[in-house]
């Protein structure tokens, strides 16, 4: 029998912030980070990998409530907790002491997400499966019993989820196998429109999109609406008119002020206006999307568990779903999500970008067209060209499509030698930087 | 001048899960805990104090949160800063990285709360007046200054705060001399009905509760219904049915579930169900209002921030708003949430109890009542008799009322006794348990 025999939580940030990389109207400075935690086991061969992500400062909190999180786990079977993931992600998340200080939301629940992340990398890795194949291998009922459906009764019954499921299963095969023919799953690129970098920069970025194959790019606006023209501007001339612009605004604007700004700059026919407010306001999202129609909105990366998403489809308030597979309590709370927009026939565009998160969400959006969805129009899932290069089974995007993961587990594992030079504050990196 | 020399925060727990105070249907075994903030000057006279409530693990998490969110303070002037606490804190707030575990929720928020309650503590005792009066000495310009309504002008519009404030300004002396003349702001008592009594003692309890004066009693309820119904029978016959009842279900319900059981429990006509659900679900709590009507709903120790709020009152999903002084960010985010229930006409019955928030509610109490609602009417706030001892200026309740605080500050010192004695896990106390 395997057991597992410690929690570790690791302290990882990449100094993003001196190349404006991730600049936005509300996150001016990032440094990309990774509260990174580890499953040991006692077989070295045996291990589990997740993060959760953070922009800097405050990382450090999430990694000792990872490790919080995790010290239940130590101890158990490895086949026991692998087999009913549902189980023990209720059993972690019944900690009412930790429950007071969300409930479900910030610093905790990352740090559920970066705990159960890990446990489903390791699921995987025992499988000997990349993760979308091991969810594409469970039955309705077993991919049911892992969700967590609570407080979501109002909106989807247990019975709903399962027949959801159930309606697509007879045809697994014909869809992997499509996503094979077609060189993986669709993407965008957000590579190219951070607010920091200069009109020429952005033009040149992209025209490698449009080179690359991409029919979507998306830019950064919100900080100077005569800025947002120019370079929307620039944007329709590179890419022309039949690809798909889409605008971002990180949060910035109150409810009256989102409409009036996405009014000027409907001229660029942007397919959705993403984060046009505060990311907890449901109704503001369900004016500002009755107003700017037929522009959509789009939001969900800082989307903070599943009742607000709940919401957000009982108040129609979105047209695209933009779930974050590091804020979301993992494939548990995730899960659930899918299952919801599914009913309610919202599309999910995962949020990406970040590290690593990119590495997660090829395999929820290949879960999603195999098992939930059938379909990938109106989908079209993130991508940024940052920081991959730290993993060991790093995503690979080629003309505008992720290509399908085939290495066990849930592609989350970071090389150990950038582990130890971008841990903060004491590798390498750091540690040099400082002096 | 006066500068900040320091900011240090302090984890101190309380073994109350040891007595079952506190215990309900989702929090079992507590231990009431505080991240306790001081505010150190180059003045020994001046300090400031405050702190965030958490019910034991992960508040170590809401301590280093605090000292990050305070590190920012050290080597100002505490006059310019006292000055206006509006921009000190907007400051804080926009710390992007901080910002990006939220954001306005969880861990970060919480000590954003520390944080801030201290710096208002400090800026009443620099005034040298207990916390209601100076803000009941502010013009309607500089509350509405102090307030933050980022995302709230859909619901709210600075105009709209000010006439609000103005309306009452002329008659606030007539209301300090009401609430003197009455022996305070009224309140109720939860003391009585923790879940994990014995009838016996619930009995006694309420019989002490009816005999102080009290006319609201509040029971735990929503883990087994048959012992909610024999106990809410119990509190019936002790109480009679003129006074009012209070039933509390800490969140352990789906939405359906809730009108269901709260259906059960109507014919001991509750004034209110308090958690029906999710504290996250606005459309959730809309739905139960609409179901159990006219059984009243009440939320909001768990209502992480000013657009929960904003949502539940444009919903109309609650007939109490029950604000908590340790989970919004301090008065200023506070402020926002008084001046939009009274806009839509809902009364705010603080939430409190635990450690400390009685002594910090008498204040908010007695703000509303000069300054904003102008009534008593449908106000009642939560007085739980626990752990008072251990504050330098503890709240004085007789005959059913919170006594007007008339030392300067906001109430928030606690013994240094205490702290050293319950500070975890170093403290006395806890080094003998663990011995």
């Amino acid at each position: 029998m395997t057991t597992i025999t410690a929690v570790t939580a690791h302290d990882v940030r990449f100094p993003t912030s001196l190349s404006m990389d991730g600049s936005d109207a509300m996150n001016k400075d990032g440094d990309y980070s990774a509260a990174y935690v580890v499953i040991h086991t006692d077989d070295p061969e045996v291990r589990g990998y997740g993060f959760t992500f953070t922009i800097g400062r405050g990382n450090d909190l999430c990694v000792e409530a990872a490790r919080q999180r995790g010290l239940p786990l130590v101890g158990r079977s490895v086949d026991e907790a692998v087999a009913d993931l549902g189980s023990v992600y209720r059993e972690l998340s019944s900690d009412s002491q930790l429950r007071w200080l969300g409930p479900e939301k910030g610093v905790v629940h990352l740090a559920m997400a970066a705990v159960m992340n890990a446990m489903w990398d390791l699921a995987a890795r025992v499988a000997k499966k990349p993760l979308w194949r091991l969810l594409a291998e469970m039955t309705p009922e077993q991919l049911v019993d892992a969700a967590d459906l609570r407080y979501l009764s109002d909106a989807l019954t247990r019975e709903e989820a399962i027949a959801i499921l159930a309606e697509k299963a007879p045809t697994r095969a014909a869809r992997i196998a499509d996503l094979e023919a077609r060189g993986g799953y669709p993407c965008y690129t957000t590579s190219a429109g951070w607010l920091g970098y200069s009109d020429e920069k952005l033009r040149r970025l992209l025209q490698e999109a449009v080179d690359e194959g991409y029919r979507h790019v998306k830019l950064k606006v919100g900080s100077d609406v005569e800025d947002d023209i120019r370079r929307l501007r620039i944007a329709r001339e590179v890419i022309g008119w039949d690809a798909n612009l889409m605008i971002d605004a990180n949060q910035v604007w109150d409810v009256p002020e989102a409409i009036e700004w996405v009014g000027r700059l409907a001229e660029f026919r942007p397919m959705w206006i993403e984060e046009p407010t505060s990311p907890d306001d449901v109704l503001g999202h369900a004016a500002v999307r009755r107003a700017v129609a037929p522009i959509g909105v789009a939001t969900g990366e800082h989307g903070m568990n599943r009742v607000l998403f709940k919401q957000m489809f009982q108040a129609e308030a979105i047209d695209y779903c933009q779930l974050d597979s590091a804020r979301l309590a993992s494939i548990n709370e995730i899960l659930a999500v899918y299952l919801m927009a599914q009913k309610f026939g919202v599309p999910v565009c995962p949020h990406a970008g970040g590290v690593g998160l990119c590495e997660l969400v090829q395999h929820l959006s290949i879960f999603d067209y195999v098992c939930v969805s059938g379909t990938l129009e109106n989908r079209v899932t993130e991508f940024v060209d940052h920081l991959h290069e730290h993993f060991v089974d790093p995503c690979i995007v080629e003309n505008g499509h992720y290509a399908m993961p085939s290495q066990p587990g849930y592609s989350a594992e970071m090389h150990e030698a950038s582990v130890a030079r971008f841990a903060f504050p004491t590798g390498g990196y750091w540690a040099e930087a400082v002096a």
